[in-house]
């Protein structure tokens, strides 16, 4: 999949897209199936395997089950009623999606694609790290100007500035580290009353809904909890994970768009991108797209609070409708944001001979601080006015070579 | 098209969908080779129809053009590669596209396609003032019992309510009667110096500028005026205006769901949508999916404002990027918000027995003021107590009968 | 007053404070009074002028208004309360606030402490044309270098970068020019039925309603018009209009910010602002404040967004007072940005030797495109490249010449 | 402190208020200067404590610091003048404040109130927990209609609902325990040099650097990092913290608002709030207060983020000046929630009575899926249909009963 008007959207492939919606969904259909089966609930035909109903649906269908989705308010229904009829009738046409609500199905199959998408952006995270730790060995000492509010301020290093790059991505691992999946199981309204009644009488009602949902969970590869559907703070804290990682990316790109104005040219993008007229021209173009995805991600992320705080009752209306296409945008965005952001830092080209230049000419600007300070210590000035940049090198360089969260950032 | 994970998206069609974003930017360089050969700077033969380069572009260019579209950050520098690649040598691919820049193709193409969306807007608009003129000459004299902070306050009647409704409607039909939709021919910098060099030297350059981007934007229908790149208010009008209209359509989607209720019954919608497990349930589906794009709507209008005021030199980085996606998410969801409302109004079904009923049992909670009032007047209650009810009923009417904004609702 | 954590916050003045709303409530029953009496319904005696009510409340009130306003939602019921007992058995304590509710009296209040705020904002908005008109007049032809992307692209002119500025002020002023503000006049339920029976049997209650009201609105300066306790249009456009402001002043900050920096240096700050240990420095301040503002307003827009789209019934339950805080928030930041913005144009420096170095430096990049097209349409390059710069600037001068909207920003 | 248009501010009291975050401001200064000595930088006269700054600075200051903080953009300027200014010629006025740049003041003050307003946060949810706890344990069988999309679905118990509502509680709880309050210590640019220039040549920069900046927060009760000027995930995780429990509560006042509807009665707020006019109404008033807290926070919530993903270079224009005031906002609003949803919650009227009503009225509506499910399993049906309602209580009850995060909410 691409987007004409999401440059780069294709790197975020099938991840979320309806395709891979719809397959998910026959995972879970596919999974419960398996529960209901392994719990002794149901008889063992009633077991469809994933690939038996991914051979009853075909591509023309996701059109139709999207546009069919209307009338009940989502795509489970059309979904069901697809597959019971294409059974025909069978033990698995019976008991599919038994014990189950639409919330449960769509739910759990978001959690699934989202998971993926998370895979993937953890895998950029650890590529950025990698490639942010040899660029800070390769400048730990290069000199530049720290600029502040725009302005000259003082000596630094760029070894420090991509340190402090770091510093946000190592923050960002640490947002996903804190990230779970949970399936959501509870029937109708959460209570698990379907499966239970399904069980029969006299079952312990607790032991069947832990086990069904354990074994659905388990089989999905998804976190194991009791039911969500009104209290959504998995959702929001996926939704401020990614968020988080578009505010640290955002970050990078907006100083490697400033740093290379033609004017300062102290960093370029490996590749810069031309024009449509002046060919001549090397445009920031990752910094570019990168910014665009984190001036977007906010509002995302603000859209799944609202609905976390719109719950009402045992299914929200409205609120929970909304999530959906918002969490595959913000999700997909961030991985778009992902890839572009490890490019750009891989291809990322240093110029210290431009640092060591402005630098120099920044003149007064720069020293007059170390002046002022040696000046109430009452001893000469100081041959550097490094400060301790090194170290701060140093505790970001500890916390990346370590996998857990360490705290620095939070 | 149709989106899984927005049920209703096939209602807005292949309106902003990439297919018709790509045909607009078509669209947009056809009229301008129109515009250059009128006005005398480009030979005749260097003229080409729209159908001519249609022929050039197949559906599996889209997604590779959207894939290329990252090198440059847009989607107008791999279509004007194919495109003259195509064309061979020949006077079309010689001045294909001289003069323009890529923002001028992006942003008319959108304008172009919002424009389309906005006329369908505006359709839905009209049908749903048409239907609410005749709830409200059913319904004037219908009580019920007002509610506020979600308790019962005094009587009123459903002719009121709807009333409000149109109050809403009306004002969306302002918001939309003041929107333009602006072409963008500007050149690489705002300047229009390329197609006034293409002039040559000695040109009235305020004249060139002039007559090809007003014949440009005359031969799409758009309004012409000067180069907009970094000032952005016709999207952010466009966005206040979706939002606008979300906003009224969620009042009324939310009364429904209220009233609904089937502790209260005083509305249901002519079908109501079904449960997976629950057949019997008759959901007020089209207002759950219509409460959803107008909880969507804020944070995406905030997100064009948001990129109005990141403008930066003669054309932002990012903050132009974002405004593609979101203003497309926002525009369909608009219409299909639209379709949806008007499909609610027109099979909404008002029970007077469950109004009347309510109102009874509401007793002395609606009449206390009534006595209060009447107590400080010196004079015995009135025989009703519904005010000037049908005097602002009265108003909207004649709001409703008028094509043109009144003010009443601004 | 003076925020310390919203430096400026000063410029506002007492401009919606919680003095000022509730000095604008005490107006509200005042004007009612009168309308009351004017109208016939209620005694002589029973007019209040606003300064009797004025001589009834203290400071100290305030604060425990502000308080006690939680027990009933709205400062509104403590307000009247203490008026009622302080006023002792008369008939201005007897018929005070009748036919009223709450949000009669919150909503027209606010109402008038907005339009106070875009009064002063309007005459921001006007002096800041002025400058730009001379800014323009003395810069139309000083040479710099356009930049798109953050790189170098074709010649410009500055007085077409003002040009730019001032469009975005105009379209600023033409969104207030479409504002009105009007009073709230409902009573409980939007119906008018409490002044309908104050005025008792047989009155003709739409020319009760409409007489009372419009005299109420005449006396406060405010527009008249039928009850809109759940339709909030005024609002949200109040809000845009406000968003729109400080989208112009942000894009103008950010223009600013970048051409002032060391490495450029084409514009600064008239006074810079200093730091606490660089003494040296002279950061852009203003720039950086305005551009503050433009980041947090459209966030407020959508929240009043948010509450329009979520009106329900005949009063909302917490989107109703959500709104209060947050216009005051974004109103009263605005008026501070429009300052602001008045003093940056007005003491900003242009250093057009920097602007022609830079535009000098830029070599290559800055022709290429001119090569490119001489040679499409076959003859040498033209003396220049400003193309219809000069012709785009007088269409913003001619719109600033007048003092309706011309359209060229819609 | 109480805010007349947002009712029940007063709850929040002083914190973070202009004079709270002064006096933070003054406790950092001291902090330094208590480190500056211990480390044996600076001589022992040069320790200030807190006291002795506070009796420089009255109250009529910090309006007059709010106004002069214009001229450099923040308040930390004017301070330090002052300061400087009124000790006269002696250590304290020459060590004050050296090594250190505004936003490290700025950031560590707004830590210390903002770890404050936590801390009381903290303490209503745990009081939140407790008494959510009591409630489970009074209505663990009452019997009522689970309603889905506004409409009944199947039975369930209030002991349920109520566990939900807490296990939204207790995700809040989690994201509080997440949250570190870092001190901000590292002068102009984020490289301690000043720090380590006044320590002297052959100072080991890295330890005068740590010893310094963890003297300091060790000082103030603060977690002790390197400089994060520019990586603001601090922030961002505070304020994703408070939409987090807004969100949570605004759950709980969307159920007791629709609960407390007349016409369904099964819940009342203990003391509803009356009406300027009609004084029989109960309206469910701290409901309607945390639901607007609710409506607001994900807009301030998204502006941290917007700000974070702004950062630019070694101090951000605009992006940390927006952070202030949009952080108090949030923080205080968050309070004020919490106070009124423990109030909301400790007199919450629960009518088993009309629970049961409901529940029979409801008829077919609830048992339809039992008597489906029954049917597929081929057994008569159950005796009730309560699922394990009952054990995913106890499922938080169990995480009530830990102090530490249990993770069922992730």
């Amino acid at each position: 999949m691409a987007d004409l008007l999401w440059p780069g959207d294709h790197h975020a492939g099938e991840i979320l897209t309806d395709a891979a919606i719809l397959d998910a969904m026959l995972q879970v259909e596919s999974a419960w199936s398996t529960a209901l089966v392994k719990s002794g609930i149901a008889p063992p035909d009633a077991e469809v395997a994933v690939g038996a109903l991914r051979d009853l649906i075909t591509d023309d269908d996701i059109e139709q089950i999207a546009v069919e989705a209307e009338s009940g308010g989502n795509p489970v229904i059309p979904l069901i009623r697809r597959l019971r009829d294409r059974f025909g009738a069978s033990p698995a046409a019976t008991w599919l999606h038994r014990g189950l609500t639409s919330q449960d199905v769509v739910d759990t199959a978001l959690m699934l694609c989202v998971a993926d998408a998370f895979v993937e952006i953890g895998t950029e995270i650890d590529r950025q790290i990698e490639v942010l730790v040899e660029e800070i060995a390769d400048h730990r000492d290069t000199r530049m100007v720290a600029r502040t509010l725009t302005q000259h301020a003082v000596p630094m290093t760029f070894g420090l500035k991509a340190a402090m790059w770091l510093r946000g991505v190592l923050d960002s691992r640490d947002l996903l580290s804190g990230l779970t999946y949970p399936a959501q199981i509870g029937g109708a309204a959460g209570t698990s009353a379907a499966v239970v009644e399904l069980a029969g009488v006299g079952a312990d009602a607790g032991r069947i809904a832990t086990d069904t949902a354990s074994a659905a969970a388990a089989e999905l590869g998804l976190t194991a909890t009791t039911p969500w559907h009104s209290v959504r703070t998995a959702i929001t804290r996926i939704g401020d994970a990614a968020v988080g990682c578009t505010d640290a990316w955002g970050h990078i790109a907006n100083d490697v768009m400033t740093l290379s104005r033609p004017e300062i040219g102290e960093l370029s993008e490996g590749a810069g991108g031309s024009s449509s007229t002046m060919p001549h021209k090397a445009n920031p173009v990752l910094s570019v797209l990168i910014r665009r995805a984190a001036l977007a991600a906010p509002a995302l992320g603000s859209t799944l609070h609202l609905a976390a705080a719109d719950a009402l009752e045992e299914r929200t209306s409205g609120a929970w409708h909304v999530e959906w296409d918002t969490l595959r945008s913000l999700v997909r965005r961030t991985l778009v944001a992902a890839r572009q952001t490890t490019r750009l830092l891989a291809e990322l080209r240093v110029h210290d001979d431009r640092m060591a230049a402005d630098l120099a000419d920044a003149g007064d600007a720069v020293t007059s601080e170390q002046s002022s300070m040696a000046n109430v210590a009452g001893h000469p000035p100081g041959d550097d006015y490094m400060g301790a940049a090194s170290h701060f090198i140093d505790t970001q360089l500890e916390r990346a070579r370590t996998a857990s969260p360490t705290g620095e950032g939070r």
